[in-house]
């Protein structure tokens, strides 16, 4: 039996103090883009990895889980892109598992792909649980830490900085202490930097969680690190006790995406962390993001946001009773647990909502240097955003949309050309063929009418085959587009097929891409709407360049 | 400085002792149809909170809080209803606030309020935190020591057994301890039964509440309850160490409904109390139907079903990567942190582009148990799925078109009409008025042919419409289906909008859902597909049961 005493008090100051590195320090490590996409429904493409790790890196995250190359050859270019990205903060990390028992070290396909990567920081992952290293490795107990030993040696040999993934660590705890602190043993012999302790299937109890760090902490000297699932309701809880226990590596995914249940919420432990242990571990700048970044990263998964989420959900700050908003405006303090723009979300009073002017400001600045809260533009783009948004519309994952918007607004912008209506026929016939076939009706600002007709493969490629033809004579820079993704979203459930839902495109020119909303109860409405915008936007940056 | 040795340990025996009661029962109050009806977009109708109630009752729950009779006219008539039930384990109670400072107790119109529900059981909420009596109710400290008392003494003498929400008491313990305390004298000076600690703000930390349990404990000889928000994700840890630290009265809500982020979630916590801690609360047959009372507080509240729900979300025991499959074969406890069983919910194995036909067999072997990996039929769906598969397809999340292609290689199943082809325009005009036209073959096995037609919302709406009028003069039972969620992917980006999309629809008929794929380069006709297999789908199970 463990005491506890020293780490569970009401005062969380002395956790400023870390028993081994003097000043307690905290590093994140998220893994939305490895485990995270365990979850059902989350693939993200190449280009959708790499805006989150720009966006990310900026956050302030330490390390960036990016894939696990030896099972999945579609990391491997991934990881080829990733290493030509400047990061300020971030290293991005390979994943991957100790040596396989048929394998030496050098011959591993395995350990192989994770050097092939390049990365200068790796993750590797062994079994702290004896009926794991049997019934699943089919290794002896010995066996399985050699594999560990040897596994990290031949990485730090090769000279990587290696973070050990104990893999069910508290069940392997459970099962047998001796052991799993052996396991653990066997990868600092080998030269692992950092130990983390994994509650894989997601099922232990706080307490337990504190016992193990603090057991780890006491027989080991090397940074402890936490990686916490969620299967009970509590990772969030059990990162943010083993930090006080003395972790001082949380490794989580944003919105808990991940297997069953999903991991430990880094949008959620962040600022619990930050805000009520008082560690610093973001700029304030920095913590304001989290919102942004947690939506983004729920468009890019092509998830509703989870709107009842901690800190970054749309509800997370509403109040809904009479009493409860009376008392609100009396004193802010009385029923909010933090004040909400701390994270980048804002507080709302009745049904309506929306992202406050301070939020807009902040968007636009570095354009519109020259405005302030109360000028006319910034007051007439709220009034416009508000009732765009009310109509289902998101520019979190639409920038080129939101810029397209502000223009309108701040220069009178006025569009490259003018729709005048579509037309699409699409027809399946008894032998299953298919066809699809589509008119396009466009003005230039100069009086012309074009209208011509396309055939496609489906109808949003017919569509944007007329509008080509249609625009192309007049503005040939328009070739180099190319639609690299295409999102749809059903955004009332409740209305069946008849649901509005809301396109988001991803155009590129081959240098730089960007992303554009549309919305309707008809896909093909919207679907024209962000293609649109999108050659609008390409149009308008080639003008400013 | 509080030491909280005795109750942190990795051993839980202990806790089957209670310091004051001897053996330790815990018993479960639920707020779902109170706090958790603050949730956006959360009703339930009198008829809703009946059935709940029942449900609820046979669950085993020994409190129902119903409603707030005071602030909420249509309550009166609810407990009307509610006093005629014929309940085994259950009280349903009715919630309200001390009286309000300018009436004396037996004037107050919101103790009357509660007196009139001629409930023996009633919960009030005082005040704990001095910054909500100065601040809120406009009371000196002093006053407000009186109002509780008062108040809890009135319900007292006139017969009723009164519980205590100690609103904000983790706040108000942490600014003014002192007063904290002494707020809960005055409520067990009145006669409350028990005193329920509240984290009504959501943001105290594990360790607060264990130390504030603690406190209460050795302080006042009563039994102490729990009333946790998840506002920082811990709702359902910081109940269940309460639950370590003494508590034994838990309040929450199904599905974590409540304003905000919610209160905390009873599904996750009753399992934990009783799977992990060892506290027997629920008969077996009770825990085996959690699952089931969670969809159906779902259902009535008409939001989705939280997937990623721990213990009853259909993601919390589904296995996607081929090496968990792998290992969860050979042994299931490996990555299972219960046995699904237990709380009525079920392990999925998800087929994953990567499956191997071990996955396949572990899916299939309930349906089809005499059937081994070399059967000719599994060679057959194994082939068959690996072609799918490399068209686009995905299985995972579909496992309705799953089921609808294993019967057509296992069963020779037919299908229930067959596609003659259709027809889509969609317009849109100079005036950005829109019309969206389809037309549908289908034919019977019978030989009749059938030739609807239909406007809708959107290409996808007039083809849904348009094929129900084909079929639902055959098979009725087919207006009962409803398109719950809608999915688009595009699946190779290099071929921008023509590229292949695969569409997942999620339909369901009220008791069950399910999902189907479709894969197209035309999202028209990979939309068309999917419904059809949601349609056929429902046919499929009608015809089974």
């Amino acid at each position: 039996m463990i005491e506890l005493r020293v780490y569970l008090t009401g005062d969380f100051s002395h956790t400023l103090w870390h028993p081994y590195y003097g000043r307690f320090m905290v590093e994140f490590y998220d893994t939305t883009l490895r485990d995270g996409s365990q979850a059902e429904g989350v693939a993200f493409s190449v280009e959708d990895k790499l805006i989150i790790i720009e966006e990310l890196d900026r956050l302030g995250i330490r390390y960036i889980e990016g894939g696990y190359p030896g099972s999945n050859p579609k990391d491997i270019e991934f990881f080829k892109r990733a290493k030509n990205m400047s990061l300020e903060t971030a290293t991005v990390v390979p994943f991957g598992s100790t040596r396989y028992p048929t394998f030496s070290v050098d011959a591993d396909p395995n350990l192989s792909a994770l050097l092939d990567t390049g990365a200068r920081t790796v993750t590797i992952f062994g079994k702290s649980w004896k009926l794991h290293a049997t019934d699943v490795l089919r290794v002896t107990a010995d066996e399985n830490l050699e594999l560990i030993e040897s596994s990290v040696r031949y990485l730090v040999d090769s000279g990587r900085e290696v973070i050990y993934d104990a893999e069910h660590f508290f069940d392997g705890y459970a099962d047998d202490p001796d052991y799993a602190i052996k396991t653990l043993h066997a990868a600092a012999d080998g030269g692992a930097k950092c130990l983390v302790l994994c509650d894989t299937n997601g099922g232990r109890l706080p307490s337990e969680i504190q016992e193990g760090v603090k057991v780890v902490m006491s027989t080991l000297l090397l940074p402890v690190g936490i990686h916490a699932h969620n299967d009970a309701g509590m990772g969030a809880a059990n990162s943010v006790l083993a930090v006080q226990a003395g972790a001082n590596h949380i490794q989580g995914t944003f919105n808990g995406y991940g297997e069953r249940c999903g991991n430990a919420n880094l949008a959620s432990i962040i600022p619990t962390i930050q805000l009520k242990l008082g560690i610093e571990c973001l700029s304030e700048t920095q913590l304001q993001s989290l919102t942004s970044v947690s939506r983004l990263i729920s468009e890019l998964a092509n998830l509703p946001h989870d709107e009842r989420q901690p800190y970054v959900g749309r509800s997370a700050f509403a109040h809904k009773g009479g009493l409860h908003t009376d008392a609100i405006r009396k004193n802010r303090l009385t029923y909010e647990h933090i004040v909400p723009e701390k994270v980048g979300n804002s507080q709302r009073i009745l049904v309506s909502d929306q992202a406050g002017r301070g939020t807009i400001m902040k968007k636009i600045e570095k354009e519109y240097p020259n405005y302030d809260k109360n000028s006319p533009q910034v007051l007439e783009l709220f009034r416009r955003l508000k009732e765009a948004e009310s109509d289902g519309y998101q520019y979190e994952a639409a920038e080129a949309s939101f810029k397209l918007l502000t223009r309108k607004v701040f220069n009178g912008y006025e569009s490259f050309f003018e729709q005048l209506g579509f037309r699409v026929i699409i027809e399946k016939f008894s032998d299953h063929t298919m066809r699809s076939e589509a008119t396009v009706k466009v003005s230039t600002p100069e009086g012309d009418t074009i209208h011509t007709a396309a055939d496609g493969d489906g109808p949003v490629n017919a569509l944007d085959t007329a509008l080509r033809k249609a625009l192309e004579q007049f503005y040939p820079e328009l070739r180099t587009v190319r639609l690299m993704d295409y999102k749809v979203r059903v955004l009332d459930t409740k209305a069946g097929t008849g649901s509005k839902v809301r396109v988001l495109i991803e155009a590129g020119d081959g240098r730089e891409s960007w992303r554009t909303v549309g919305v309707s109860e008809n896909i093909i409405s919207a679907s024209y709407e962000a293609l649109i915008e999108s050659f609008e936007y390409k149009l308008l940056i080639d003008q400013d360049s």
